[in-house]
């Protein structure tokens, strides 16, 4: 492995040991069909989740967190207005948070609230390729990712067969996974959560988004080998990361 | 196995090649238990799922959908106007949808709604015993449904230990399933939302309530073989969804 | 084992046996993370769980329920009317209910909801240690607990490495349990389910929750026996629950 890559594999393995340590709260509002994988994706890790919309009590949960996931899946107008609270909350505490856009290339007024939601400064924004047309207006090519993060001074993490994450001057593609990931409900949804974990335990973000994606690819690679299906595999992967140390992250990474 | 039945058996395994190949999108407005398992099930079988039930953006959803589920399950006001605006948007974009009258035998409001949207004309109604009862007065016998379907112009699929699919004219009894499927929560929702994805890729409302049925029984089956206890059952259903293959279909429907 | 402890074993046993015997109906109001894996528990142990939480529907479905969960998760304003409207329905038809006041150490205001709640007088109330103190404002020890129970006539279940179960004069320390019983979302929330249809089919509420914690417990540590990780785990102790037996029970039963 070349030198600086290795360097980011150690990098996140260094991330996964703090989640161990450290069991910081990530507060996700998130789609109702992703909430409890996220959860067990996140407790796997190590991190502590917690998950109310309501918006009489998000933004207790919000200032008692070390980082905020905000996943626009099933966005009704309870998670609109809990999205405005938390968001204001995480500013005034200083509480990074991920901006995961599900779906906004499905509903117009979807993607039109994503884009509001940048002027709300993310960390982190996760997202697959439609999903990245529909908001910046161009191809997902490495180029037009990173002027958009450097326009709205944030990290993009592009999922798909192979990752890319950018920030205003770096780049990493992140080529681990299994193609049951597209098979599993919630596993994009689970992905930014665990992103979020790793932001709440790193100050870099862009180091944050390369650690929790090679995290959850390297534990799809090891449930891919001891599943027979998408079922099965959904459950491995929580085994996976659970059991997942600083030797098998280093063995398997696949970081350019 | 009897010419037409092995001809059902055979149309059941056309129709599972065509979800595979042409992954139809299918929007499914269901109840909060059954949503994570729903998706996980009809990814497995080859569709795409979407699950937003806000009213604010229902209708772009649906405009985009090959297929609608309508589930009655926590039944809340927010999903009652969501199905009123998606079932009209069906009606003017020539989608076709299935209702699941969930649980109408415990709350008469939720049967009287379940009553009204039959106006609405569903291609397909999937229920059990004592929802049907509830729903239309009547003993769930052959001759009721038959007579039930004629006058609602809709095909109904009647779950239990042998499932029953009318319409005006046609009778199959599927006898294919496992004891299991009802020690499960959302087996009867998931199976509700498999038939959507075959009148997705089917003309014949029959036939796609049949198939449904039968690849779902069939990988009940297969999956009986494969767990320790309505656990790990849930978990090989969805493995062996995704594995099922024409050659096993044909062998193991049972379909008179 | 002493004669009396073997005597809880045994009274579980019988509480169990009647749980597959009566498949008694629980209706939860619970949050939106627990409601899936709460149902395959309940399913898994006998019982019949019903889910909504529509204002314009729960009283149907509390008067047909042999026992009612309320669990604070995901306290939003729906869940709040609903839980005002269910205790007042079980208060009407005699339907004893468990109290399970989520996170109420994170968010005031779900606090004060809690402490209000307790004047509608729950059989129950299932509970760890944080949020002990955040509702009663002592230490979680043996005799605090006592005097809590006397002085809201419950009976109070707190879970941990131990759990302790007292009214005004019983004791009980129940040792079942595992390690990843506390990396699994919704463990603690279908626990207290488990505890209402306990509730369900024995009239003492203490021995309920004692049989509850227990069959739990048990599962647990055989499930811990059988699985890679805590996604494994969450699933084989829906198996374990499901094969549970009076002599495993009795075989297995730490209670003190």
């Amino acid at each position: 492995m070349h030198a600086a890559l290795s360097e980011l594999a150690s990098s996140a393995a260094e991330i996964l040991a703090r989640l161990r340590t450290r069991a910081p709260r990530v507060h996700c509002i998130t789609n109702t069909v992703a909430q409890a994988y996220t959860a067990n994706v996140l407790l796997a890790a190590g991190a502590v989740p917690s998950m109310t919309i309501a918006p009489e009590e998000i933004a207790a949960f919000v200032a008692g967190a070390d980082a905020l996931l905000v996943n626009l899946g099933t966005l009704d107008a309870e998670r609109r207005a809990a999205i405005g609270i938390a968001v204001g909350k995480a500013a005034e505490k200083n509480i990074r948070w991920v901006l995961d856009p599900v779906f906004i290339d499905r509903a117009p007024a979807r993607a039109e609230f994503a884009r509001a939601l940048m002027g709300g400064h993310p960390s982190i924004i996760r997202l697959n390729s439609a999903e990245f047309t529909s908001l910046a207006g161009g191809v997902p090519e490495p180029a037009t990712l990173m002027r958009y993060a450097r326009e709205n001074r944030t990290v993009a993490g592009l999922t798909g067969a192979v990752d890319l994450v950018v920030d205003d001057a770096r780049l990493a593609m992140v080529k681990n996974g299994h193609p049951y990931m597209a098979k599993v409900t919630a596993m994009g949804c689970a992905g930014s959560a665990l992103v979020a974990a790793c932001l709440a335990v790193e100050s870099d973000p862009w180091r944050a988004t390369v650690a929790g994606l090679i995290v959850l690819g390297v534990a799809g690679e090891i449930a891919g080998s001891n599943s027979r299906g998408p079922g099965s595999f959904a459950i491995a992967i929580i085994d996976a990361l659970h059991a997942l140390d600083r030797e098998t992250l280093m063995t398997k990474a696949r970081v350019t």
